[in-house]
Formats: structure tokens, sequence, C-alpha cells
């Protein structure tokens, strides 16, 4: 490569497709390799912040470099210095694994390079994803009246959804809703999601206009689930005094214990006075995938709006959020205007433009590589590994409990694991301030000791106060053995700290 | 592939290394046989709306599919069906032409599958960059006080932009700001932008709970500038009115017929006021990395944010859009919020978590391709094909201006020709309104007549009421060939019309 691109690069255009072919193989055979040796990297790098940026240039470029030497940069300044999502000790987030397939597939989304914001700028791209949007809620169990499109995060998919909430509360005096009119006729509007809920509700309200009081947070009971009598009760106290409830949100794995909600009861409280219902099942929804495993998703079939990530649980490289809702109509009010230069002229036919439904115009073609990935495992192959997923984190919870020094925090209801080190010898003063501070500290220090062997990588959270370890499963190319790995270092380091 | 994929996808993680690079390299041989042939193909497909999702399957797939089938199913049914953004005939939208080096890029992004939401979920993703802005900053020729980060689009880029306006302006009475006591206090709040600036700030407008209500259209002179008298004496009417004038947006080349706003006079003008100046350059800002073609950008070096997308004209693929401000902080307050399952433990040095200046959470390596284009091509390889890029411009602008059966409909400043088809039989009663429809009708037909060549496609906008015919340049691929193939087009189709 080294030899032929200073001339191509000295061209006007770009390269010539045989260059290009050459250029393309040799960027497969790094990612081949990267994938080959991703078990060799600690799985968080061992730098400081701001050491990085120093090893670039602080000035751009002027000319030209060859391919072959930018690589070498990439293998020798980028990729040490990555978190290895794609290792299989990564289980400190929810894993986001980029499977193979969904590789390709971007590989794909890059070649053909769609502008998905209106059928025009993509018939494919526009088509394709209203099929996999199909595939995709058949196989999560849910009825033909949910339709929806693909965004780029869970953050964009409540964003719009609390903006379809904002609108159909309908303050028709306010002329053509809040879309036209603007939130500041609103009064004091109020979202409900549970004390464990998403930061991106959050935020959405923040960014919507809502504002951060605009969010009222649920209590939650001992599995960490909103309490439905709570709800009812906050509702009961917002209206009377002259607030107006919007919508709530109900999740179905939370981020911290993946807590499920239970949406049943939540839909009966919200549906005499026509809240908004909208799941946030970014995490938990690929278990929907197994009817057998349907139980916490109860009552998810009668909200207006649900959330599920497939570059989450199912395997698609960032990024790609599935909205579903039965609502097409309203976020469409809520987001569209047809400019002139964006009206096409084959209208005869009515056609969906998706940017209409979102805030944003320009869209990749992220159903290409749902598409690809869809056909590649089948449902099937799909749901046997998020059963081998399910299976893991019992057999790590069933390891925890039957530990006399560790303590699991929270029920498991998916593929996460919250646990800590609680010495035997403190059991039964666990409240006794002292110890509690105790327990906090030595568990930071263990993630910290575990996370610093560069084998697994750990996050935290509190539950109930108390700092507490998630181990966070459900990575594709996890296996027992690194189950059984992070549980050993878990144990080996918590010994060490005494 | 097809004999070894079954047994692959049978197993519950995914493909071995070994066979993963052979998928790789032949996707990456799909990849170059699409590069190879993209100008066989007509620019649009000749697809009737809805027929395209009939070549799938209604439900889903169950079993996994091998990869050369899926592969074939790519050619035959995908491929064909796209519009093709990368192909040299797209003059139709600000071309986002995915130029070899940013499909590399976005191949190496896939195959590190970072999610930069935090420097300790990606410390390169977020080091690097930092060091990108730096670098397309200094390109840009704009003074370090700005800082800044990637994000999708430009309707992202600005929707920050005016949030962080929205929380300048200070509503100290409400507390903690907008983000924090929601919009609803914040009375008549006003935002000023051209007649002709980009809808995504509409859009924005409406998202923020500001509304359409909140965004006034200022009067262009006949260039199609916003006029900076007209600014003035809107505010003052705002003011007199009890109205909260907080932004004005100054467009750098805007998609109707790429004129420019005189940002230095808007910011004489909102200066006094407090306004927060946003200039959007999303499409014309690649041309500032040409010292003397910086005519037209004086003054946004005064401006609280800029948008630049280097998915437009800086040859990345969707999606890539620079957001540069001087107020990161302010943009902080707008989004900001850390629950404690992302609050990492790290911050004895301060890091720079990146999502908390935006309104979603996870977020795509985009940097890397940057720093890959920025590399391969250099500034340099960049200045001289926008340089080229503006000269078929004019070459294109002075043959239609030397048709007396063509008429050039505005200025030509950047990359973007926009005319219409008028017989020399109607010079002077152009503003007959027989006439005028008549014209609005032929050009509409010119253009279909055009784009059912299949060899250029083209879009349309109005200006000062009429059917205008938009050539956009800028296409990587694109060659004085392409430009002159699609003159002959339009004389031989105008003239077939009669």
């Amino acid at each position: 490569m080294t030899d032929l691109d200073p001339q191509q690069v000295d061209g006007l255009t770009d390269l010539g497709p045989e260059t290009f072919r050459a250029a393309l193989h040799a960027v497969a055979d790094v990612m081949a390799d990267y994938a080959a040796r991703v078990e060799s990297y600690p799985v968080f790098p061992p730098v400081e912040p701001g050491s990085l940026a120093a090893l670039f240039p602080a000035e751009p470029p002027d000319g030209p470099a060859p391919l072959g030497r930018i690589l070498d940069d990439y293998r020798a300044l980028i990729e040490p210095n990555a978190t290895h999502w794609g290792h299989p000790g990564f289980m400190a987030y929810f894993a986001t694994p980029a499977s193979a397939a969904g590789i390709l597939g971007e590989m794909l989304i890059a070649s053909l390079g769609q502008n998905t914001m209106l059928w025009r700028t993509s018939p494919i791209g526009t088509e394709l994803e209203a099929v996999v949007v199909s595939w995709l809620r058949q196989g999560l169990g849910l009825p033909p009246e949910f339709d929806g499109f693909v965004t780029d995060t869970a953050s964009t998919s409540t964003l719009i959804a609390l903006a379809g909430a904002r609108d159909a509360a309908g303050f028709a005096s306010a002329g053509d809703g809040v879309a036209g009119a603007g939130a500041a006729g609103l009064g004091s509007p109020r979202v409900y999601a549970s004390a464990e809920a998403h930061s991106s509700i959050e935020r959405a309200c923040m960014t919507l206009g809502l504002g951060r009081a605009g969010l009222v947070k649920i209590p939650t009971d001992d599995a960490y689930a909103m309490r439905a009598d709570a709800l009812a009760s906050a509702i009961r106290d917002d209206v009377a005094a002259g607030r107006r409830p919007i919508a709530v949100v109900a999740t179905i794995g939370t981020t911290s214990s993946t807590s499920i909600d239970p949406v049943a009861a939540i839909a009966d409280v919200a549906a005499p006075h026509g809240l908004w219902l909208h799941v946030d099942a970014a995490y938990g929804g690929a278990v929907a995938l197994l009817p057998e495993r349907r139980g916490p998703f109860e009552g998810w079939e009668r909200a207006d709006s649900i959330v599920v990530n497939p570059h989450k649980w199912l395997f698609a490289p960032l990024d790609a959020s599935l909205l579903l809702t039965r609502r097409m109509g309203v976020l469409r009010d809520a987001f569209s205007l047809s400019p002139e230069y964006l009206r096409t002229l084959d209208r005869s036919t009515p056609v969906r433009d998706v940017n209409e439904y979102t805030p944003v115009l320009g869209r990749r073609f992220r159903a290409l590589k749902l598409w690809l990935m869809l056909r590649w495992f089948g449902l099937d192959g799909l749901r046997r590994r998020i059963g081998h997923h399910l299976e893991l984190a019992q057999m790590l919870a069933g390891w925890v409990d039957a530990d006399p020094d560790f303590e699991r925090l929270a029920p498991v209801p998916f593929s996460t694991v919250c646990l800590r080190y609680r010495p035997r010898a403190v059991v039964g003063r666990e409240a006794e301030p002292e110890v509690a501070a105790r327990l906090d500290d030595l568990n930071a220090r263990l993630m910290d000791a575990v996370n610093r062997t560069g084998e697994v990588f750990l996050s935290h959270t509190r539950l109930a106060g108390r700092f507490t370890i998630r181990v966070a499963l459900g990575h594709l190319r996890g296996e027992e053995r690194h189950v059984a790995r992070a549980w050993e270092l878990l144990r080996r380091e918590a010994a060490a700290l005494g």
C-alpha cells in the first residue's frame, strides 16, 4: 500500500476502485487481527487522563500520509488505548459487543452511503427499515398496532416518546400544540419514572423544556421496582396542586440493578389520567424474543411507545435503538416540518419520510446491519445466545449466594449480577455506620483491584446506599470460563484485601 | 463462505477470528465491486414507493443463513434500489460522498466498538476527539477559544447550541435555569434566523419547547442573505412587546441557494442584546480551510457556536458534525447530570465525559474516521479538492449565464448553482402570472426528465417564488465531465420540452 498511496492522494478525486480494493483488504486484516488479539489486551487500558492527546501532533497534518503509515499509527497509538468493549471480560456496562455480522453490516452501510432522511434519498433504506422494524416487533411478540423506526440511542428514542407525550397532552388552547406554541404555556407538566430509571429520561425532560423539575421520581420497593401505589398518589397530589401529569416511563431492566417495574399495574394507574406510557426496555427487551421468558413484559403491549436497543443485548454495533409506537401520527406532529427543498415531487404515492418523526434530519442506514444480523443469526440464533447469558447469570448468582463472604444485592432477572464483598465477620452488623462505611470502601478497592488485573472490567452502582459491584454479562463472546474467571478474581482480590 | 457459516452460527458465541477474517475479505470485495460499478447504476433507482418492502419476507427468519446467500441478496435486492449518493452524478443534495478514507475509518470504528460517552469507556476516543477538533479548528482559521466535539448531524449540533442559548439567557428567577425549571417560565423567548435558514433550526425550537412561534424568520435581500437592519427592527419590536430575544442563527451557505448571511453585521446587532450567536456553516464551512477564501466568514470568530459538517463537503461518511463553541460550560449546564452508575472513580484527575454536553449518552467514535481522513488527505489535499469544486461551479455558472435560454437565479459563492430554463421568447415577461406558472411547470418537468435519464440526480427549491433547479457540486468523485454532462442533459431535455 505504502507505495501507491501518495500519488493517488495527489489527484483531485478519490481512489480508483482497484486501489480502493487493496485498501479495503488491508483494513480488513487490521480488523481480523484485532478480533484475534483482543483478549490479549487489558480490558481497560492502563493510561492516565490527558496522556493520550499528547501522542498526536498539536498541529494538523498539511500533506497526505500513506495508508500503511496511518494503519501503523492506528495499531500503535489508538488500538491499545481503547477500552475493549469487544473483550469478553468487559462486564462493566451493558455490552455493546459488535458482533461479526453487525460489523459486516456497518461496512456495507459505509459503502452504500445512504442518507435515509427521505424515501427519495434512499428508497431501499426507508422500506427495509419498515421490514426490519416489523421483523423485530414480531420477534418481541408485540401486536401489529406497533409501528416504528430506528434511532441512534435510547436517549433519542425516549426524547421522541416524551416529545410525543408533550404534544399529545393536548394543550388545545395553545393553538397548534407545544411544537407550535412552545412549552411556556404548559403550566407545570409532570413526567413520572422510578427513582431507579435511567438518566436519559431526566435529560430528555431537560432538553424538551420540561426541566428536571418536570420529572417526578417514584420510590421503589425492595426489589428496586417502581411502586404503583406511590405513582398513583404522586399523580393525585400533582393534580390536586394544579400540575399536569403527561407521561409515565416504566423500565423493564433498569441500568443499576436490572429491576423490573410492574408495567401492567402502572398502565392501570396511568390509563384513567390519559398519560402516555413509555416502556424503557433498552436493555431488557431482548429477552422478549424468548416466548417462555415474557413474564416480566406483561402489560408492555399497552404502552404508547417502547424502546429496545439492538446495540445492547442484540449484538448490533453502536448505534441502533428501536422505537416502537402505536402513535406515529403524534410523533410526526411533534417534529415534522417540510420546507420546499425537502418536499419531493413523488407525492402522488404517499411515502414515509422517516426524518419527520425525529429531531434529526440526516439518518444512517442502520436497518441494513439489523437486516444482515437477523439473516445471519435468525431469531433462533439470537434466542439461544440470550438464553445462554441468562443461564450464566444464574450460575454466577448461585456462586455468590453460596459464598459466606459475599452478598447478592438484587434479584437477577436478566444477565447482570449485583453483589458486594461482605466478610462473614460483619454479618448482622451491616447497618452500623462504621461497618457500612468500611464495606463501601472495601468494595471500591475490590473493584479497583479486579479492574487493575486487566482481565475483566467491572463497574459499580449504589443500591439502598450501598456501594454495589455490577457484573454485566450478555457479551456475545462471553463464555462460562470468563464468568468463572471474574468470580475467581473477585474472591482472590477480596481475600487479599482482608 | 457458504459452507462454513451454518456450523459457526450454530454455536453460542461469535465467529472465530479466522472465519471472521474470511468474512471481512468477502465483504471488502462487495464494497470494492460497488465502487467500481456505481456509475453503471441510475443515480436514482427507477422504483415505485412501496414496491421494495414486498421483496422481503413478511415474517422474520427463524434460522441462520450463510453469508454467501446474504451477500447475494444484498447485491440483488438492496444495492440496486439505493439512491446512489456515491455516484458522481448525484447533484441533488449537498453531497455526503463517503470518501474511501472515510469508509476505511468507519470500518475501524465498527471494529474497535468504542462507546465514547465517558473518558473511562474510551480514553482514546475522548482524547483523539479533542485532537481532531483542535486540528479542524486550526484548519478553519478559528482562535483557540473555540473548543468543541463531534455530533451526528447539524440538527443535533444546532439543537445543542440553542439549548445553550436557552439556558444562558439567564432566567435567574427560575432557579437553576431552564434545564432545571423547564421552559414554562420563559415567557416568550425568540430565536432569529433568515427566511432561508435550514429547517433544523425550526425543528430545534420545536424540540426545545420554544415552539415554531419562538422562531422569527428575518427577510432576506436580493441575494437571499439576512438583512441585518430587518433583524435589528425585529429585535426592537419583540423587546417592546415584552418578548425575550435569546439567540440569532446566521447561515454561511444556506441549503436553498448557498447564500451568505452578513455575520459581522449580525454580530453587531446581536451583541448589545446579549444574544447567543450561532453560525450554521454545516455546508459552507469547508471553504474556510482555504485562507484566501475566508471573505464570506468575516465575523464568524465572534460567534458563541459554529457548526461545520465533515460529512458534507469534507468527505466524511454520514454521520459527523463538528460543533465548535466558546461556551462549553454553558452546554454542560444545559445537559449534564451524573447518576451514580456513570460516576467514575478516576475523578482525582479531571476528565472530560463528552456525553455531558449533549442530549444523548451513547456516542460512536466518529473522531477516528476524521483522524484517518485528515492524515490521508492532509489539509492541503482537502483544500485542493474544495478549490476544484469551486472552479467547477464557476464553470457551470458561466455556461448558464452565456445561454440565452437559461437563467441563473442566485449568486454562486460555493459549489451549488441555482438555475432555471427560461426560453428566450419569454424574456421580460417572467413576472406575468401565466408565464411564471408555465416556467414553473416547464422546470419541474425538465428536472424530472433529466433525473429519469439516471445519469444525474438534481433537486429543486423555490427562490422568490420561482421553481429553481439546484445543481449541487462538491462530490469527491465529481469531475469536469460529470458537470458537462449534467449541463448537456439540461439543455437537451429543455429543447425536447420546447
